[in-house]
């Protein structure tokens, strides 16, 4: 299958995102209670293995196939002082990440899961890569301080080549898509995101990100305010929020949500970046939240205010704020656990266990 | 190497046991800095592998080789309505494990985790099996509601054989070793070594396990209570506490315990059973405590009474209460991913990436 992107429109997208099956949900409901265990006693695990079941159509499903796609791309507003790294450190961190020296390399070769490494959009020009894919869909975003981030057609070219990597990697085989962020400074864009969309204010969506000191972070929940009061983006049309106060990456993970729900595969979302590229996503598909799995509850402050409006129940909680799809990458062990009990364990007559005396 | 149980003494094995190396562990916290994220945006990723440096004696400790020891025992208390399930299932569940149709079978072919499956003395005689280690230090232990469950030779018996154990999976090539149970009525032998070793009341130490209703739990904190009463364990002396109200698989899952800490490697402990068994390798020696990693918080209620009492922080809250190591299993891949980011990532002057401005 070749996806040619010039073809595909936002609304051929979110069509193609049907609710989750419950009719297959009903029959992994009903397995779950045949199984050789005490039923519940698997906790979390069982609820997700029945979503999961809804996601992929089927009483049994397989997720063997996992892939994270790590996007990453440049923030104008680096110019306020919102961050302590430089802007060049995306750039390097990419290469880090090509080379397998970054945390969710190391954490990805030791899990089984593939990462597809993209620069949505980095300031720099990053030399070519066999592993690198290249959108480029600009040279950083604008300072949403001062104006908007992109051009509303940017940001629809972000989602709909979001979508497009979600369905490569599917169709190579990915049975789970992950997300994953590389961006020095786009946790500001992410409370904007998450502030315009929730209605919250910036002082209960922005976190201190990889700063430090109170006045740090007052700052940054300042520049964020600011960037609400300059670009007005409209809750009620997500597009204009990710164009006004959003970042390359952010609109491309949109993408790869989206794309993988309408591929019917369940999508594990990393921390607080992922989550705001959520946020958007949700605004756009009235089905997609159905796919979503929250891997981690980040301790980034806005993070529970994602999870919260989209109501998601993380899987870990090891107070983790680092991106990259670490979190998602550990969970996506998590998830295919869910799934593999679903479909592989015996039931009490397969292995001849006795049920308990009133069954 | 070749370890004779005959010629193992408890007093070798406790006196084998060293206290994590702190220089390891200081060397780790130093490297934990320098490599390429935010200081401690890993969160407890980055204090476990501190520990692990400790537990490993090595600034970059490696952690491969994972194994889960499965140990089953039959509980004579039974006898006493304690359990919704029939004795049989212990040794129908055994089959189960060395089929792979259960729970923690299947989670560990998806996980890349070893099982060792142990009848530590199942009360039914099991067929032999090319994957099933017979220790079969009893036909099941006596009802402790009565009188002890074993007497201290066999308790002293069951450590040593199980610290064998754990040294013959180190010498496999095991980097870090798990426990699990099965034994229908070993919720209530566990409730009693818990009331036993911290004080608390049984009503605070026992839980539901597998049955459903108020009546039947305060029923079985009554039959632990008399357990109590019957065989007056002394909190001084934890093999009599494990002789009197234990059972032959928790007795075996001490000894693992102290078997992986002498030879020095991390212990992942599984839930509730194993929290039992825990607490007595710690009343045994004074250094183990230092080896434990608490895989997930039970829904087991006498488990947080385990976890306070031993100072530890689950690393998974999924509302599992099913034993058979499920637990220690899916937290092996977070140990795993713990080491290798300490061990493995990149730093700042590596990866040639940027250090924030004032380093």
């Amino acid at each position: 299958m070749t996806i040619v992107v010039s073809k595909l429109t936002l609304e051929d997208l979110t069509t193609g995102i049907r609710p989750p099956d419950r009719a297959a949900a009903s029959r992994a409901r009903r397995r779950q209670a045949s199984l050789t265990k005490p039923p519940g006693s698997l906790g979390v695990l069982e609820r997700l293995s029945v979503r999961l079941a809804g996601i992929c159509r089927a009483e049994r499903p397989a997720i063997h196939g996992k892939t994270v796609i790590v996007a990453a791309g440049d923030h104008g507003v680096v110019a306020q002082g919102v961050t302590v790294y430089p802007q060049a450190v995306t750039a390097q961190m990419v290469g880090n990440f090509l080379a397998g020296g970054a945390a969710v390399s190391v954490m990805a070769r030791a899990a089984g899961v593939r990462l597809r490494i993209v620069d949505a959009g980095v300031a720099a020009e990053l030399a070519p890569h066999p592993d690198l894919t290249r959108l480029r869909i600009g040279n950083g975003t604008g300072d949403i301080s001062q104006g908007p981030a992109m051009s509303r057609a940017q940001a629809e070219r972000c989602i709909l080549e979001g979508a497009v990597l979600a369905l490569e990697e599917v169709e190579a085989g990915a049975d789970v898509i992950g997300t994953g962020d590389m961006g020095i400074g786009n946790t500001t864009s992410s409370s904007a995101i998450v502030a315009a969309l929730t209605g919250e204010p910036p002082e209960r969506t922005t976190g201190a990100g990889t700063g430090r000191t109170p006045a740090e972070l007052v700052h940054k929940a300042e520049v964020v305010a600011k960037a609400l009061a300059v670009n007005r983006p409209r809750a009620s049309d997500p597009i204009d929020v990710l164009a006004k106060v959003g970042g390359f990456e952010i609109g491309v993970l949109t993408g790869v949500i989206l794309g993988a729900a309408s591929a019917g595969r369940p999508i594990v979302l990393d921390g607080f970046i992922s989550g705001s590229a959520a946020l958007i996503a949700d605004a756009v598909s009235p089905h997609v939240r159905g796919y979503m799995v929250a891997a981690h509850r980040s301790a980034e402050r806005g993070h529970r205010v994602v999870l919260r409006h989209l109501g998601l129940r993380p899987l870990l909680d090891l107070r983790m704020r680092l991106g990259e799809g670490t979190g998602a990458v550990l969970a996506m062990g998590l998830v295919e656990a869910a799934a593999a009990c679903l479909s592989d364990m015996a039931t009490f007559e397969e292995a001849q266990v006795q049920d308990r005396g009133d069954g």
